[in-house]
């Protein structure tokens, strides 16, 4: 009854959960030992139900013969699964699979410094080329998506060919839309309905990117040295074009579930003189936060009171299941002061290259501003975005991309609950490609990310996420490209190497709190 | 043997150079009166060679009666041509077509005050507004091109529908390559050598436009306030980025044969801060001057020496018939402080939105802009774009397309010497898609818009094209769009309307010179 078949192949014949067949692999001095690589096996099986709660493991006896390893390294495998709390041990009759494993716990509201940051001396591309190191084996990096399984390459194909025969003319004549061609700007329009937003078309100006949108948008409404406020952590994308731009971040208090602290927010723009807050409150990045509708409401409200801009990004709202969680603030804009960006990059296809942004009362300065600086679109490639998001389709697909992240999302929290050190949290988003980790105090997510670089592994370090010194414990894992065997290893692997480093580094500041099971009571 | 066939059309039958059928347009009072159609039609008949040198015009009780209008009519028209140094009287034999007509003087160099301006006040959106208002009978603006003639539309979608199916996975992807895809670089970087430049792929950054490419050079060596040193007359829209970016302009002497004044250059060094020069040697634009090769040469070394960035748009290059002409300032460069724009909007196609700079030392910088901005490219187009570089064809297109503008340019000279005011000068390049008219000192172009614009004729005011009070006696027409008999005759009614407006206008601050032929001695 305990013998769930995969079991039975030994740590040799592939059972190992490293995919590197390479008798070598092992011998590497940062490759886990044996009797790590039997506890993630376990682990997983674990996770995956093939040993149920209650169940009793084989015998120490039975698993060494199993696997052909010594019964030392079962026990010490068993006992730290033990450690981890995913069994128990129970005096003369063996290991048995806990009973109930309880929810990881999620991070709480973050806590930045409540002044605001220069970023003109954060080197800051070191970001983008860490973001692009090669994870030859895995790579929780970046949001690129996996080809493989998440959209239809050939679909794209066919609209982009039938816009190029269909207008073909417009190839030979510059785009004399400043703000994208009418066909395309009606279809977002009526995308928007189901963020809760009634906009025209002539309230939209199609972009190259949600960044590019959001670029457009802060030239309109600030000049260098202004304040922005922002989540924090936030999109290292948004630090990047804030330093570009020479403006300051300010970054507010954000808690994992519902986002943006709105009491802080207040607070902030009592005491400093923020010009724009450009925040995402709708499934944030990194934390995956949905700020709840009432909260998306007083947002709109507040900064309209202040004659402060709000830029939303709603790239990720698509996302969600239904229309109430994708509801934007701006479908509470009522005076124009809320500038929408978004684009299909995170539901699509991102090498369309293709966003939009409704600039609320800011729609000429944006639309100007993106004539001025040469950055009109490419006409057959926005007749055959309009094309794709009008010809039915698009919601299924979104319901089965929210299916499939939010599986991906459940496998992914289980095995970072089963790996990662006693203590760690991971945030719980509704949906998105992403889950932010935090770990111990003083813990040293670059050094782990070196680490895992080495073995061909990648992912986000908490440090890139702000534009103060925190996070460095943290780090965000995305899940947006191929995600099977090979990266369920690899991810085993992140959390392993993250418990060497807790037990080696001198740089932790708190001892281990060995006792604290990572699945808390 | 002076009966050119078309004389006999009567005015009334479709010969009158308004391509209004209805009777009521000759009604308006601003439609050119009998004689003035008469002149206009004998005018373009000696400019076409159906009246020749020597030859004399039809009586002009002849006329009258085939023409269906008064002798005095005739005379009227007959005295008009005298007038313009068309015809010449002899007593009792009549009116002879004058036996060589010298070419029409170019305009000189222009005197820009020594100082730089700030943008930030100026208006510059009108510009824009104003060049694309409707033309409905003929657009003398902007550089749309004629696309039922220079271009070839079926051969761009190929490209378009074949790249798409080849990089369709492309489309499923973020844009690793911030410079753009490879192969587009390798295609711009071959291009480059008929501009003198031995440029490596990796030198060169792939953009949406010309414009962008200027703007990121910009965006790299400026900061708001510096000053950028630009010809006199210059590109509306180098004037408009400079706003967009807060920097200040300084206009330098320019020769519309011979380009940027380079003593006038070194002065201005001597005395302002100047942080780049942005100019464009070879057919700048409006005048259309070219550098001689020398002078490129002591630019770059000029600005070597100072250690001033020179920012280089060499998107007319291709537009001339040698590779020694075109060749660019870039190819002196050997310090990396020549950063080259470009973009095939003028001679493949203006919807592809595609452009390229080779930003020299500040490749990097460039390339962190381009990909902070968010304006990064879609992969298939820089495919298809590459594809119609590689393919063979593009040469024979570019002398195709340049055997046309010169006919263009050399049939709108003449017709301009027969019909615009006395003392006008012209521009003469030897390629391109614009003419630079210059009338008398005091001339108000922007009135002339107007009344050109309420007949459905549109050209570019001369005060576009300067941060000064300058040029307001000037105008570019470009002849980009379609050319026809309508197109012709509208070109006409622009000088018929530019003469009444001397003799009526209380701007004009000198006497008109009825004496001086428009076509000099």
């Amino acid at each position: 009854m305990h013998q769930a078949p995969d079991f039975h192949r030994s740590l040799d014949d592939g059972g190992a959960p490293t995919p590197h067949t390479d008798p070598q692999a092992t011998d590497t001095p940062t490759a886990p030992p044996l009797y790590e690589q039997l506890a993630q096996r376990l682990a997983q099986l674990i996770g995956s139900g093939a040993f149920k709660a209650g169940q009793r493991l084989p015998s120490v006896r039975e698993s060494a013969a199993q696997q052909g390893v010594s019964i030392s390294t079962v026990l010490q495998a068993y006992r730290q699964l033990e450690e981890r709390g995913l069994v128990q041990a129970r005096p003369k009759s063996g290991y048995f699979v806990r009973a109930s494993q309880r929810s990881i716990k999620q991070p709480g509201l973050s806590t930045p410094p409540p002044r605001s940051f220069s970023l003109e001396r954060q080197s800051r591309s070191d970001v983008f080329a860490m973001l692009h190191q090669p994870g030859d084996r895995a790579s929780f990096g970046g949001y690129t998506p996996d080809h493989n399984g998440m959209f239809d390459g050939d679909r794209l194909r066919v609209a982009v060919a039938r816009a190029a025969r269909l207008h073909r003319h417009s190839l030979l004549q510059y785009n004399k839309a400043d703000a994208g061609t009418p066909a395309l700007r009606e279809a977002v329009a009526r995308r928007a309905l189901h963020l809760g937003c009634a906009l025209d078309a002539n309230d939209i100006v199609i972009t190259a990117s949600c960044i590019q949108a959001v670029s457009l948008c802060l030239s309109a409404v600030t000049r260098p040295g202004d304040v922005v406020a922002l989540e924090s952590p936030t999109f290292f994308g948004y630090l990047d074009l804030l330093k570009a731009l020479g403006l300051r971040a300010l970054e507010i208090p954000t808690h994992p579930r519902t986002g943006l602290s709105l009491p802080a927010l207040e607070l902030a723009l009592d005491t400093q003189p923020v010009k724009a807050v450009l925040v995402t409150p709708t499934l944030s990045n990194p934390v995956g936060a949905v700020m709840p509708l009432a909260a998306k409401q007083r947002l709109v409200r507040l900064l309209a009171q202040r004659q402060v801009a709000l830029i939303e990004d709603v790239v990720f709202n698509d996302l969600l299941a239904n229309d109430e969680r994708r509801r934007a603030a701006k479908s509470f804009d009522q005076d124009g002061g809320v500038m929408v960006c978004g684009s299909f990059s995170k539901t699509l296809a991102p090498g369309l290259r293709l966003g939009w942004v409704a600039p609320g009362r800011w729609r000429d300065a944006v639309s100007t501003q993106k004539r001025l600086q040469g950055a009109a679109n490419n006409v057959v490639l926005e007749h055959a975005l309009a094309d794709l998001l009008t010809q039915g389709g698009y919601e299924a697909h979104l319901r089965r991309l929210h299916a499939q992240l939010q599986q991906r999302l459940g496998e992914a929290r289980k095995l970072i609950a089963q790996s990662f050190p006693v203590g760690t949290r991971v945030s719980n988003p509704p949906s998105g490609y992403s889950l932010w980790v935090e770990l111990e105090p003083g813990f040293d997510s670059v050094a782990l990310f070196q680490h895992c670089l080495a073995q061909g592994i990648t992912f986000g370090p908490g440090s890139w996420f702000t534009a103060t010194n925190r996070y460095r414990n943290c780090m965000r894992l995305s899940f947006s490209g191929q995600w099977g065997a090979v990266e369920q290893a690899a991810l085993q692997e992140i959390g392993y190497a993250a418990r060497q480093l807790m037990r080696t580094s001198p740089s932790r500041t708190t001892p281990p709190q060995a006792s604290e099971p990572l699945v808390s009571a």
